[in-house]
């Protein structure tokens, strides 16, 4: 399996640390741009291309199909709720964070206190279903969420989810090795 | 199990048309508001009240939760992967009514030709994955798209979508008798 996408901390890093995790084997990709554009699906990366499976596009789907090879979806209906909902509380995070940011500035400071606060919120929503020991690609996404948001501050994001804290420093060297040389796409606008 | 929202065609309209088509019990309550918001997990709607599965939030866990019970989430990994494409095309069908939304007043007249050109698109994707044989949630959501989006007019967005059209007009007694008596929330400003 293949996926491309930019060395960035964006829209590939759940799908990465799910991989390394899980043991699914996926080579990553950089492809040349605006050039490759034309040859993806809907116009947009990432873009996974696997021989077995055909081309999928979107990150979310993309996690989910990955997911489910690797069996992490959740087995119980309850821990499935719980992954499901953490998935989506990993988009609410996404979107809070591209909501205030501008191209090629990041967040300006006049938004940065109102970014950090509504993250600390989630994150303290997130802090109520994730489980580091079920593992499911929800649970997951609650590390992947720490990685894209994490120039606003480890600490202070965390401020109200020690549960979360524990989980993204326990998986530091996965996450180091994966996407540790990447660039953050999100953070505080430089003065 | 109980779903509270409000009589709206917004994030309860897939749940909704979903349990209905999958004969799945759902009864339907508008609670207080804002009186009730403190009763919420997340201080948002819609929520589903289970008895067996306690609280779920967010309306894309709640569907998918609904699709697992249902056993429509796309069997082989081919029909998962469509599923779950059409799923996030669906969430991109929202996201892009909900960025052109002035609240109680809808799209600005300048911004209706745009938001309708890009539903547009959308369409012409959602066309390429849906199959309403095959009846998925993620298939489910191409008319479930077409009731959030349909004040923008049903044969201007579906102008490069003869499936999802026809499939919408197959599923229109359900879709009237399930979510027909709703208000729209998008639709263009009236001038």
């Amino acid at each position: 399996m293949k996926l491309l996408y930019f060395p960035l901390l964006a829209r590939n890093t759940l799908i990465e640390l799910l991989a390394a995790e899980k043991g699914l084997k996926l080579e990553v990709s950089c492809p040349e741009w605006p050039a490759y554009k034309s040859n993806t699906r809907f116009g947009q990366l990432p873009q996974l291309e696997c021989e077995s499976a055909g081309t999928v596009c979107q990150s979310m789907a993309i996690a989910r199909v990955l997911a489910r090879r690797a069996k992490c979806e959740g087995e119980s209906e309850s821990d499935f709720i719980a992954s499901e909902m953490l998935l989506e509380k990993f988009v609410e995070v996404y979107d809070e964070l591209k909501a205030s940011h501008v191209y090629q500035v990041g967040t300006p400071a006049d938004k940065v206190a109102a970014t950090t606060e509504a993250l600390v919120k989630h994150f303290e929503h997130i802090e109520s279903l994730v489980d580091a020991e079920r593992g499911t690609v929800g649970d997951l996404s609650a590390i992947a969420a720490v990685c894209v948001a994490r120039e606003f501050g480890v600490d202070t994001i965390l401020a109200k989810a020690p549960k979360v804290k524990a989980y993204y420093e326990a998986k530091k060297s996965l996450i180091d090795a994966t996407v540790g040389g990447y660039s953050a796409w999100f953070k505080p606008a430089s003065a």
